[in-house]
């Protein structure tokens, strides 16, 4: 059962968040690799792969490993300006190394600001097309425009040559080859709902599963750097999570506490769906509902067409959403433990849900005497408890064709209310349990 | 054609439920056989059969026979203040027996009342569970509680033995082997609306089916002990039921005029559920819908996985969701002459509309043309009446797929408006009907 | 690509409809016959059919053929007080001939007027029983009325003889044999809106339809006698029709600029219904939909029972919404070349539209790498453009089950924002061309 909140779990994962921070990740090199030795240590079984440079995955190439050691500009006094060892996010990500003086002129075709957003330094990348650039605040370049015949030193000081792309993957074997798949992106430098939330999350759940005795599904975990990681892992991986897979989750953006969001899979209907829905319809029935249209992380790859896993999403404030998304001010400040917490109980309660959602079969015709046993008032009154009721329905649902989760959203309620239920009547020889696939 | 309107019927049905509403029933016993034979009387070809006490009935045990002679409370002046012979509600059904002095502080754990309804007795049970209780009125039990020292003399004259468990079943054979159910239910003692509309109602319709020359379909008509009389039937004869009911309809609570009400099937998809809204939505459009979640009737073992019988359920003031429900508040005023009449009137129509629901097909393409066959206007204005409307949609829905209340859904009508159209394009050949198994 | 706007056209088609104009036009004769050969100088392709009086059509039989060469009341003085040659609605159409004089008495037996729209003239027809009648304004008649003694010398001058209906058939062969239906009624006397304005939008669309290089689809495009007309077209070629036709639409009521309709077909969701619904949707959201009960045109013949054809109808002013529907007041000035125009248009669109819906499946798993082609930005920042991520939801959505309207329907656009992106995704290798039966 599912009940006892160790709240200690939110001030622990936001530790992590705050260990992690000052890591300059991106989608290869060394700050990822550090930061999957993180979750290593907290998670002796993750294991960590090299994928080397060059290595194809579908329509992509796992390209040159990209490591920066610093980055900044002087101005004539010999002042640093705009320095990296202050905030990794100064530098574009997977920037070419430039080493020289330059006019304002020239510098300030490679400085990206936001004009609507004046303190915040934006979170900028090329992965794949050769650049250099350094992004400030708009306050900063504002600044420097009033000097505009001033020259600087521009230093960025990163290689970019073949290496690997890293990636930790955890699998926890279960009762049955069946998986739930949770999915976090560990790629991003300091910013920490996106995406520092999601890594520690993941890895706070990671912790959860693994003390189970035994689950019935197997968990397939994984921290891979977004897009080509996840590309590079079904590369390798999609025939068997095609046959295995029955549900899975995209977790990030789960740490501030703004409000809770759903990110559809691409049809919407996938059994991740139907227990993330039944989920946060009855727990926080206010939550904000995207469709797969307003998608934005690894779901693009797990929901492909041809590839087409049950995955979808549930975020706080969802990336692209709000104000402090890639940007400096989605800082340690804008998560907090409380949030943390708050996502882990709603995912562990999404994967207790699923680890409990058999079909039953009522195994008498007609209502059981349910008095006999114990389980009925003997007294007929006007009225009867809800707890009576919902044992009631679930037997006349449990049809053997619908699964907890449908019955529970028939009757309007979380399929959590029915577990212990469905275990009473299993106990009682009033139910059984049919044999489907994920059984 | 169903047109003529006998408001007799009405006064007929509340005289009979007049005459039976002293009698003490239960779901075994002399009150529900001597109520079975009224029926009888009415009803020639009713059976009544009798099923010992001890037989199994799925996971059911018919009980022993509960009968009773007498029951009163009586003071210390011989005074008899609570008296069965005066209102039947005042014995929890199925009491044991008992005869003895007591104090005020033992009675008083054995008596039944409602503080919200200070007027009113309830009506209590206990079927499968030895005990005896007097249900009181409220302001009655404040009156006893003013003399906590006050002595009692109790008694209840029943007896609890093997026995039979009695039930009526009437089958009126049709053109076809095919079958409607209508089920009410016969084990309430002296209450009005709930119970003894439903029976009263049965037996009208019955008398009506049995006057036909010859029905399409076989009606199986059954007067029940509700929950184990139902379950009992069904034991016996469930796999013919699943085999030939193609709808049917759980009768009661039709008395009262405050409302109408529908609860739906399982699934509320089944033809019962269909013809039920389409007469109800056309004809009492604010009625009150319900789900199966509200069950409460037979319908709770018709409907149950594996059985799955097509029954629904009409009634006035839903039992449950009316104030006066089970207690002495439901009496013979609460009910009317013009209420029966109603409901009956309103079930006549769905019996007449199935009766009349077959699948047509359009014998030619395209539009047949009705001008030749007087059937259409020969001139042409700016304006079609509604009836040549209504039959040119008949036509281009009569596709062979959907049946007449499914085209009558289509066209936001009454499938009754339909009725004679189908037959006028019968006779003129325009239509046919298709063989579909309940033809 | 469909971008050049010819406004021209319009004028085109207002000039083609007051040439008509004047033409007395019926079910058969000489008007028919000469607006198919105004037409045929225009489409030299176009055939027209003689179909002999007395064929057998389903349940019809085409009617002898109806000429009329004058018609007119005299009063007493000689004075022409109702005049044929004036207003062809005058005479009820199919009229016998008549040659006397009569009393008003029996004058006014055989008038037609509109009491509530005093100044026009109704259009009247007995195509099936003989009569002969004037339409007359209810003014006129009112006059009339105030001197019932007078007589008057009336003269209907017409014949009705064993003849031929007449119709117009262009077939532009396009590179499957898969056909779009496009039909259209050629019978009505002189009234603008119903029915001039759909043969002038029908011929304008059948002359852009013949200049193209080559059309993917086949084009059928009818001018027929309404009802009639279908019918007995459909008996000689409904079942080519039935394996071939893949959508199809009724061209009427075209030409004025108040509203756009839409008539659905029988159910609602064919083919047609789809491409219509999305166009309207977006580009004229306020339209009016119409389901099938309020059908009045020839797609109550391509959508009977078994004939079956995904047909339905683009309207303006809908057929019987409009007060000046079959009457005089329906002329010249009720349309416009605006209106004509903007009908034209629209159809041209849901025609462009079938002609590049495809079902496109996505040739590899997971995102293809947009970037190293050229078609998505190398630097990543908060925002994408529009155009982008209509690319990727067509990439994701293209799973070869959903064609590009179902697509652009779960997008949320009209479907020909899609069309040139398909083109781009084709050429980039990125999608293919399932084989779906109208490829």
């Amino acid at each position: 059962m599912l009940n006892n909140k160790d709240l200690s779990i939110g001030s622990k994962m936001y530790q992590w968040a705050t260990d992690l921070f000052p890591i300059c990740r991106s989608i290869t090199g060394n700050g990822l690799r550090q930061t999957l030795r993180y979750f290593q240590n907290l998670l002796p079984d993750l294991k960590i792969h090299e994928v080397p440079s060059g290595t194809q995955a579908f329509d992509w190439t796992v390209p040159d490993e990209w490591n920066i050691k610093d980055a900044f500009i002087c101005d004539e006094q010999g002042q640093k300006i705009v320095d990296f060892l202050q905030n990794n996010l100064h530098v574009v990500g997977y920037s070419e190394s430039v080493d020289r003086w330059m006019t304002f002129e020239e510098l300030d075709r490679h400085l990206y600001s936001l004009p609507e957003q004046p303190t915040a330094i934006p979170y900028i990348t090329s992965y794949y097309k050769r650049r250099w650039g350094f992004c400030v605040s708009e306050n900063q370049r504002q600044q420097l425009r009033q000097n505009p015949l001033a020259k600087y030193y521009v230093k960025i000081d990163s290689s970019l040559q073949p290496g690997s792309l890293t990636y930790g993957e955890l699998i926890i074997p279960g009762e049955t080859k069946y998986e739930v798949l949770l999915s976090t992106y560990v790629c991003h430098p300091s910013m920490a709902n996106n995406e520092l939330s999601g890594p520690v999350v993941t890895t706070a759940l990671a912790e959860y599963l693994s003390k189970q005795h035994l689950n019935r599904y197997t968990y397939r975990i994984l921290f891979l750097p977004e897009t080509i990681g996840s590309i590079v892992y079904l590369s390798q991986n999609w025939q068997t999570m095609k046959q295995q897979v029955i549900a899975g989750f995209v977790i990030t953006c789960v740490g501030d506490r703004r409000t809770y969001s759903y990110v559809g899979s691409r049809l919407g209907n996938t059994l991740a769906d139907k227990v993330v829905l039944n989920i946060l319809n009855h727990k926080v029935p206010n939550y904000q509902q995207y469709s797969f249209l307003n998608r934005g992380s690894d779901e693009r790859q797990y929901c492909s067409p041809g590839i087409d896993l049950p995955v979808c999403s549930i975020c706080r404030s969802k990336y692209g959403e709000y104000l402090e998304y890639h940007t400096s001010l989605d800082d340690l400040s804008f998560i907090s433990s409380e949030g943390l917490q708050e996502s882990y109980e709603i995912l562990r309660e999404c994967i207790f849900t699923l680890e409990n959602n058999f079909i039953y079969k009522t195994k008498v015709f007609c209502e059981p005497q349910l008095g006999k046993r114990g389980l009925y008032p003997t007294l007929s009154t006007k009225e009867s408890g809800k707890q009576v009721r919902n044992m009631m329905n679930l037997i006349a649902y449990a049809d053997g064709e619908h699964d907890l989760i449908e019955i529970a959203d028939i009757m309007g309620i979380p399929a959590t209310d029915l577990i212990s239920l469905a275990q009473i009547l299993l106990e009682n020889n009033i139910l059984q349990k049919m044999n489907n696939e994920n059984n």
